[in-house]
């Protein structure tokens, strides 16, 4: 099971010459059957040729195969459009199915002419390499500056029988998809409709990498696409099966979100952020945004330095109104500061030993008595992170 | 005039040991008589105890001192207003004014106690070392990140009689004062009411310290403070003098904001951001501020990487509608992008070019046909920015 990818469905990935250093650049995800489909797509209005050419051609509810390119983003250039239809006229040719089932997703530099013939060159090889173990190769093919593959499987077995849900995902730059882009693929071989796809798997991205994220931050090409082939003949119009469903599709789509804010570029740690016992849920989630997203906050935590004022700071900016004097922040169950008032130097030294860990939660009380709370993920900000990002394109 | 404070103050900053390196930490602005006063404070909700001191005695519209301490923000620690309190009264003791007419700001580290006893000790010679010629200690003893001090004096002649105004400054964490406080104080001779300041000082520093820093990204010590005695014997009910004088207060405010970001941490290079043709001042405003503040911009920025890309998609999610396919994008006044295409490989050289000047315009035009523009300045994000602030505490 290890590598196999999801029942009914193969995978690829392969070098086109893309990239410079010979790594896989080119990955194709097909199912042996028409799958539903559905999707979520970046917010921002520049929207790449590949998110407009797939936004469109999922209205159908129904998909194939996907052909995905990484170190382009085929992005604002004159012939963006014309070659996101080159490439799944030629995959279709290819792999003889219908054109509107094929969907394409690029991600890389902006604005820059994708290297369309290299692409087509590579079509042929791209297919028959197909293969039910072929997901990690496909995880490496649509890498930009993520440092591992990212693929994540679980197995349900609900009334004797089971179904798969397999996602690939790849990362962005530093914790929020800001122009690095975030794309993420998702199979699974239960029977589905794609409006009972598409309502699964709305409020799992809400709840997953919407929550590494700050709201509307979205890059040109962030893509997450489901397809459900039917293959284990469970249907999610069994209650029993879809709850199973919706857990593993939450389960999945979380783990893959801390996978990538944990190689976020240049990232050394991942850390919760959790805001609790705020007046509502969008209160404790705009407090916990704004400080994990504040760059002081983040260099702080590179630093290992319990730097609590920045935290405070960031909380108070947050556009959310709190008692001031009341904020309790926890670093793991270190309790650091009390009534917005810091516990003393044995509580600061137990908080840094917290620090210097790779995973831990910083917790903010706001001490309302309303009880809500929310969480982000996040990490640190790193030197090497703006070495990667000043010099990315070359 | 050059070392000269502007006429009827007196100034001075000194070394009071709350730096360990001897640096100046402790600064004074005395007015020679009471002083019409306005203020513009932070928004963030935290607020550090001076600003809630001043916030409630800046109400009278009168002051006549000021006194500043660097290194700790004298914020959220148990005796934070006490200690405001006590800087004052010593102050006004060793002054002789009421006490009712004494400011006080701090700037620094949040949560850790003021080390009050060297403040009160520093205090007689604080006010021994007052004198005409003490603006540029009092800008170093302001100083925390910031490299160089920063004071700008401007003397106008209207109906044949003189008047002075004399701005000076701290800067920030990079180029929004995100708990990292900005600190600016404005000293004239003009004499005016405190409405009439306020009326002149609110639009100055949306002019300015808020075309640095997007809206409501504040720090807990966030102050503006304006003081006007009088000395000149112009006074701005006086059309002529009002015009001049509001004119002057733009001009040092916004060279005064440059200078912060110039002086932003690990900063190499001022840009202007400059969005053109937008259907309204508040969505030219918001672009700019978009792309101003894009981690992923800033560090192309250092890389002196022409990545346009980056540029097209903050604006592209700054929550503006435009038209996706229209925007061109100039550095200086080098054409790099047209219709939101690449003019090719001379232009972008061209573009490189401009990247290696310290100053520089990078112009975004969205082509509207509605003519609105707005400007942030802005600078780059290096690998030094994170250096500084993941050991500020240390």
């Amino acid at each position: 099971m290890k590598n196999q990818f999801c029942p009914g469905f193969l995978a690829t990935g392969i070098c086109a010459g893309l990239k410079e250093d010979g790594e896989k650049d080119l990955g194709l995800i097909y199912s042996t059957t028409p799958a539903s489909a559905a999707g979520v797509f970046t917010k921002n209005i520049v929207k790449a040729a590949p998110v407009l050419l797939d936004m469109e051609r999922i209205k159908s509810g129904v998909c194939q195969a996907i052909i995905v390119n990484s170190k382009n983003a085929n992005c604002c250039t004159q012939d963006s459009m014309a070659h996101a239809l080159t490439m799944a006229k030629c995959l279709c040719d290819e792999l003889n199915v219908k054109e509107k089932l094929v969907l394409v997703s690029s991600t890389g530099v902006i604005g820059e002419p994708l290297p369309i013939e290299k692409i087509k060159d590579a079509i042929p090889e791209l297919v028959k390499r197909l293969s039910e173990s072929g997901g990690k190769d496909f995880a490496k093919a649509i890498m930009t500056t993520d440092t591992v593959p990212k693929i994540v499987s679980l197995r349900k077995k609900v009334r004797g029988s089971t179904f798969t849900v397999t996602g690939v995902a790849k990362g962005s730059g530093m914790i929020r998809p800001d122009m690095a882009t975030m794309l993420c693929f998702v199979c699974t071989d239960v029977k589905a409709e794609s409006g009972q796809l598409q309502a699964a798997l709305s409020p799992a991205v809400d709840k997953s990498f919407n929550r590494i994220s700050i709201d509307g931050d979205t890059s040109t090409n962030d893509t997450v696409i489901i397809l459900a082939n039917g293959a284990s003949k469970l249907s999610i119009q069994d209650s029993l099966v879809r709850q199973a469903f919706e857990k593993s599709i939450h389960e999945i789509l979380l783990n893959l979100a801390k996978m990538i804010v944990k190689d976020g570029e240049g990232a050394t740690k991942l850390v919760e952020i959790k805001v609790t016992d705020a007046v509502c849920y969008e209160d404790a989630r705009k407090v916990a945004d704004t400080v994990a997203h504040s760059n002081l906050v983040k260099t702080a935590l590179f630093g290992e330095d319990a730097n609590w004022g920045r935290i405070i700071g960031a909380a108070g900016r947050a556009g959310v109104n709190f008692d001031p004097e009341r904020i309790d922040i926890f670093f793991d169950d270190v309790l650091l500061v009390k009534n917005s008032i810091a516990c003393g130097k044995s509580a600061e030294d137990n908080a840094t030993k917290v620090l210097k860990k790779d995973e831990f939660v910083i917790s903010i009380d706001l001490n309302t008595g309303e009880n809500c709370s929310a969480s982000v993920y996040s990490c640190d900000f790193s030197v090497d992170y703006v070495k990667i990002n000043a010099d990315y394109r070359t």
